[in-house]
């Protein structure tokens, strides 16, 4: 049985960023991979990615407020922060440390100056930060990657995403950062926030893992029921279905999405989105002639997915 | 005659960064002081006390074109490199490095993926950047502080100042950074961004350098006329008049501001603000209770001047 190294647990940012340096005054790399916790084989992928770009690798595993709306999830996602660690250490080569504040608004004193409702933005966007009395009020955001797809259903979804990364890039200041693609939008939102913010950090995008079934792997799949899980299937079967339709020449996406929607639609699921877009603009295509990926958001029951499939013809 | 220091200059970011990091792994701190240029003894101030604060001194000089909307003097905003030099040079200590960039919005191969018009936000905020054809379309704001005052007036300036702030930090890597408080509103975004994205750099303010005649200096005051000149230090000398009238115990704002307003249009001065805020919140104040600062925007001419005063009871 093979030695299983255990990371070492920091809380505290300040920290966190002493690690690194000493770290990098070693002469070592730093890759970073960014969760939300409650582990599965996906991320563990993304861990696995990391190993390969960098001397040492951080997980961090924080739950971020400002990323959901007062209506969405947050109270209810789930965690299993004991699990999290043992599912680490299984890992080959383990991680290092694992990063896992408490909360990253709190900022102490400064918080007294403005306490109470920060407001909202101009555009009425508000998440479960604005309201905390934390008196967090500064935002980066990705104007035109965040518009569309998920952005549509969950307006302050990529604007929280790009802060709390934001936050955690000048914590634990890594050089390298590992996304799954299985969530597109905020990869291709996090490559072009480094690009234009001039962060030192290469973004490395990790391919979707998916159970034996097919399914994508989500933390929140645990929410679904036998019967739910049987009928979310439809997605990849239905994008499998497309992907080969355009290898077959299809080349019209309207085609294409009716396929897809009306796979899943038949199954129960409710569709969100069913978009085929480009791959670096993720701005519509009518007629594919550039690398494009058909992304999907889909409800069954209350659980709500997302997947997507790049194709080239 | 002491020896002056040239300092190094440096056009490319990759280069900055490497000197940065070349510096830290020497045991050094890094001081940045961020400029447009046409340097006068405001900034030459800001020079000398980063020098208090870190072993080495970087001075940026680049004409931000994302502060400017499209409508305002970036094409007259006046520059002039080689005198920046001489001028950093005389200060004792010198600069180590000065950071001339040509275009910080320009991602090479990147920009090719996103030609043309990138849009608005969804509040309609459109900077000299937008339609420059370069993609850059990520935004750091700091949603509460940018608001009032010169936020009112100028919607794309604090935006434009958080986000290449935002760039220089993450090129530069500083460990101090010097502002002016003459820019109050600006000195204060740029903390609130500093603590909000968990940036380890420390935030200086340096007191308003006003010439012999109490004129606060700015780079735009070139543009004076001498008779504008003359007018425009109803500024200073009404601000004056306010801190000893609220140090006599007058702590109604309405009084105060009216004090203001009315020396500074007898002057000829077109008024643009004149608010008494809070000094963390930068909220309006009514009656002084807390510290407050009295900030003040006004048209000379086509020149607009700002000035501040911070007053206590």
């Amino acid at each position: 049985m093979a030695l299983h190294k255990e990371p070492q647990v920091i809380t505290d940012k300040d920290q966190m960023r002493k690690w690194s340096r000493a770290m990098r005054s070693q002469g070592k790399t730093i890759a970073l991979v960014p969760t939300m916790g409650y582990l599965h084989q996906g991320h563990l992928s993304l861990v696995k990615e990391a190993h390969k770009h960098a001397h040492v690798v951080a997980v961090s595993i924080y739950v971020n407020p400002s990323q959901f709306s007062p209506n969405e999830d947050l109270s209810t996602y789930p965690s299993d922060f004991h699990g999290d660690i043992q599912k680490l250490v299984s890992v080959p080569g383990g991680v290092d440390v694992v990063f896992h504040p408490y909360n990253l608004y709190d900022y102490g004193n400064g918080a007294k100056e403005n306490v109470g409702d920060v407001g909202d933005g101009d555009d009425g966007v508000v998440s479960c930060i604005e309201n905390s009395g934390l008196g967090h009020e500064t935002w980066v955001r990705v104007q035109n990657l965040e518009k569309g797809l998920c952005g549509l259903s969950r307006p302050v979804f990529f604007r929280g995403v790009a802060t709390i990364v934001t936050k955690l890039f000048n914590i634990v200041e890594p050089d390298v950062v590992v996304f799954g693609k299985k969530d597109y939008q905020q990869w291709r939102i996090i490559q072009r926030m480094v690009r234009d913010l001039d962060f030192s950090i290469e973004v490395i995008g990790s391919e979707v893992v998916r159970d034996s079934d097919g399914l994508a792997m989500s933390s929140r799949n645990v929410h679904l029921s036998p019967e739910e899980r049987e009928k979310a299937l439809s997605i990849n079967k239905s994008l499998l279905r497309a992907k080969s339709a355009a290898e077959d020449g299809q080349v019209d996406c309207e085609k294409l999405r009716n396929l897809v929607i009306q796979c899943i639609a038949e199954a129960g699921g409710k569709i969100d989105y069913a978009e085929i877009v480009d791959q670096e603009s993720l701005e519509k295509v009518e007629i594919i002639k550039n690398p494009v990926v058909f992304c999907i958001a889909a409800l069954f029951g209350k659980v709500r997915l997302i997947d997507n499939m790049e194709m080239k013809l």
